[in-house]
């Protein structure tokens, strides 16, 4: 099946391209972003139908209080979460069978999130844009928003923006070959 | 003694962060960054009073036909090239022998140029500004521009500018704690 759903990333960055620290911690990020204001956030979910998200991101927001994603859907990949656990979720098992949910909720715009995630559907050629707001700092080890992947990924500028707090924001297409 | 150069950085990576393929080959930032003309190369150069660079860095620019540093002095960072081998360059055995020839040339700005030897010099301090040039493409592996850090390092967003084929080219400063 041709895929029908967008995969839209949009996720912030230290400059040498770690998303969290080893344990997680997003304090780099969260003293450095509130300047930043908005930063283009709601534009970009009034594009957003559903969020797909790995467990290990699933476990750092399921604490918020409140919920952050107010009605919008949210699937989590994992094997090892039972669906039905948390009503404010769906739990799926693989990549195809969130495709196949996408389809059948006749999604549009699919916010994955998550490093893991994000590098899964990287390499299975379901991103179809990054957003990457890169934050002022060098933060030297964590976890990286980029992995290997088994080919390259021509991306291209749709544009870049200089936000509060030295925030950069840039926004890329991929071009699927 | 304080530090009275300043350490610039001028590289091209891959949205991924990478400044080279495993096998050091820049096949997807020749092919990406002749769109960008000069990039503020020659500009840049003006401020350079000399070049610093590590052995893996001099072995591939070593082989470029014209030298690419006309008159500019080039210090090579190793442990086992032979200074005098090739009167183009000058060999120190460590960062802080190139410090004091820094000093004792007077020099005011010092392009570091090279993966590893741009990483030692980020942990010791000895890196003021940092210009990178990200090329939209991911290619997955290679070899990283950032690694390890003893400490995070606070950047300024100093200026990013858009080039010709999509290139975001971005200049910090190094804020020294």
């Amino acid at each position: 099946m041709t895929k029908a759903w967008d995969g839209l990333v949009y996720i912030g960055t230290s400059v040498d391209g770690q998303v969290a620290r080893p344990d997680g911690s997003l304090d780099w990020l969260l003293s450095r972003g509130e300047a930043a204001g908005d930063a283009g956030y709601s534009t970009f979910m009034e594009r957003v139908d559903v969020i797909l998200m790995g467990r290990a991101t699933y476990e750092v927001v399921s604490g918020f209080e409140p919920w952050p994603y107010a009605e919008t859907p949210v699937v989590v990949l994992s094997t090892t979460l039972t669906d039905g656990q948390d009503d404010r979720v769906r739990v799926v098992r693989s990549l195809e069978e969130a495709s196949d949910l996408f389809h059948s909720m006749r999604a549009g715009g699919v916010y994955v999130d998550g490093a893991s995630t994000i590098q899964s559907c990287l390499a299975a050629g379901w991103v179809d844009e990054l957003t990457i707001s890169q934050v002022p700092v060098l933060i030297g080890a964590g976890i990286p928003l980029f992995r290997m992947l088994p080919h390259d990924v021509d991306l291209v500028l749709e544009r870049s923006v200089v936000l509060g707090g030295g925030m950069v924001q840039t926004t890329y297409r991929v071009q699927h070959s």
